[in-house]
């Protein structure tokens, strides 16, 4: 049996994501013999350095990857394919090529074409994330407890999407299956859509005539306040998430809408009825979280 | 000088709020000698009796203003008209009649028709809370550091709105005044429009087909829960806050509407720019509240 689930593990990209990853792998042991950390910026290849996560540090890709045994992307998945040319010549075969983006229709579209042979492309999802962003903002805990959806492609290796699978467990996380198109539904509903509606009601705020968007900061209350939690982001991850996810995230925008009308319409004629079964159904599905302790 | 600030404080409802400003007003002390708490339904009258936050606990609202120098409605906005009905012949000459409801043009409105002479009428919202409800829920902290706004009408008597402004002081707020029409529009994009979205987004997600809605709930990772903590907010309150601040709400949710469907072109026809434009005013809002301190 192998003292380590690979030998040489390959994080292209340590921001939140890619930055904790090594840390967690590091603190959980048994995950990797070597971790290799990718990063073009000079700056944060500095830092990278400093924060001492990896044992290798490597500013040009295609070296970073070569003689990797799993590779996992960490950075904003509208950069994929661009990347994707750098490493694909130097992809070693036997090679688990992996990402954690927060899209999966996009991925599979962008990597599968330029996949060498031998090298097998599990993407996966990991349902974590702090309002953070940078090197500096990744810890071990990140992951632990937390969902990761893996979307294993038609016609793939099992045995590899099960290492994917074993590397996020021992990482801490809760693993689910599906396919890429549900997957990016879910998400759209879950997570995209909310950060639409979050970076849009900051504009419209920022809109008002100026003496009421003074009294808008000053009384950020309750519901606001949570809404500029979420909006405060990272501006590449989201414009790419929204972009490669448009579909979906138009398909929920246009039903969210419609929705919002009904209820818009309910207040406008006074149907109290109409509007207390709208807020009845937000409680109880909150309830459902709750019971699933995911609130 | 007076011992306290006045001699008998009365409380119609004693819920969250009612029951706050009950247990705040006796643990900053020198606020009233006596607190009468209100309440018409069974159950909550022994529940708070139990509780003993009152000194006096009263199942008739006109017998509970009576000899109160000072009332504060705390039920929901749209049992104003009623409550008044009932507690204006008893309302003592001199005696200060507030409230801690979420809109003020509709407070106004329902109360000062039927206001007493030698009465002073000083709306005030107090823009504190939490997402349970009912005499369990308050607590004596939970106006700290949290701004009241006060809405004097025209015409009223300076001493009084002062006397209010004084007795949210005391329970360690933050008060500033402005008018009743700009009070409701602020309240509308910072409070009652997210709300109304949070509820929204809930039931579109709760109509997705079954296999997509138990994915939903599984991995409501980020985005999500943030908005479904504000959806489990209190049915009749809400309803009535939606009813009573129509015409600002109604105008809030069409400017966001605009604003959606202009970001939403954006990811239709990819164009990146403007999308990370939306995503950076989101930041800068969202940076403006943390130099605040309201996030």
């Amino acid at each position: 049996m192998a003292e380590f689930l690979f030998e040489r593990l390959c994080l292209i990209g340590v921001g939140l994501i890619g930055s904790s990853v090594a840390r967690a792998a590091r603190a959980k042991g048994g995950i990797a013999r070597t971790i290799v950390a990718h990063t073009r910026r000079p700056e944060t290849l500095a830092r990278v350095r400093e924060l001492g996560f990896a044992d290798l540090v490597e500013a040009d890709a295609g070296r970073a990857v070569e003689g990797a045994d799993c590779v996992i992307l960490c950075v904003p998945v509208g950069a994929y394919a661009g990347v994707m040319r750098r490493i694909a010549p130097h992809l070693a075969p036997g090679c688990i090529l992996s990402d954690a983006g927060s899209t999966k229709g996009s991925v599979i579209r962008d990597l599968k074409p330029l996949l060498p042979a031998g090298v097998q492309l599990v993407p996966a999802h990991p349902m974590a994330g702090t309002e953070h962003s940078g090197p500096d903002a990744g810890f071990a805990e990140l992951f632990e407890n937390r969902y990761v959806i893996i979307t294993p492609v038609p016609g793939g290796d099992p045995a590899a999407a099960e290492r994917i699978a074993e590397l996020w467990r021992r990482l801490g996380s809760m693993v689910e299956r599906m396919d890429a198109e549900t997957h990016d539904k879910v998400v759209a509903i879950v997570s995209h859509l909310p950060h639409l509606i979050a970076f849009t009601i900051c504009g419209t705020a920022d809109d008002l005539a100026e003496e009421t968007r003074e009294a808008v900061l000053r009384f950020a209350a309750s519901g606001f306040r949570d809404f500029t939690r979420i909006a405060s982001s990272d501006v590449d991850m989201w414009r790419d998430i929204f972009l490669n996810n448009r579909d979906a995230l138009l398909e929920m925008l246009a039903r969210f809408t419609e929705d919002s009308h009904a209820l818009a319409r309910a207040v406008r004629y006074g149907q109290a009825d109409f509007i207390e079964d709208r807020i009845r159904r937000g409680r109880r599905i909150r309830r459902g979280l709750i019971e699933r302790k995911q609130a």
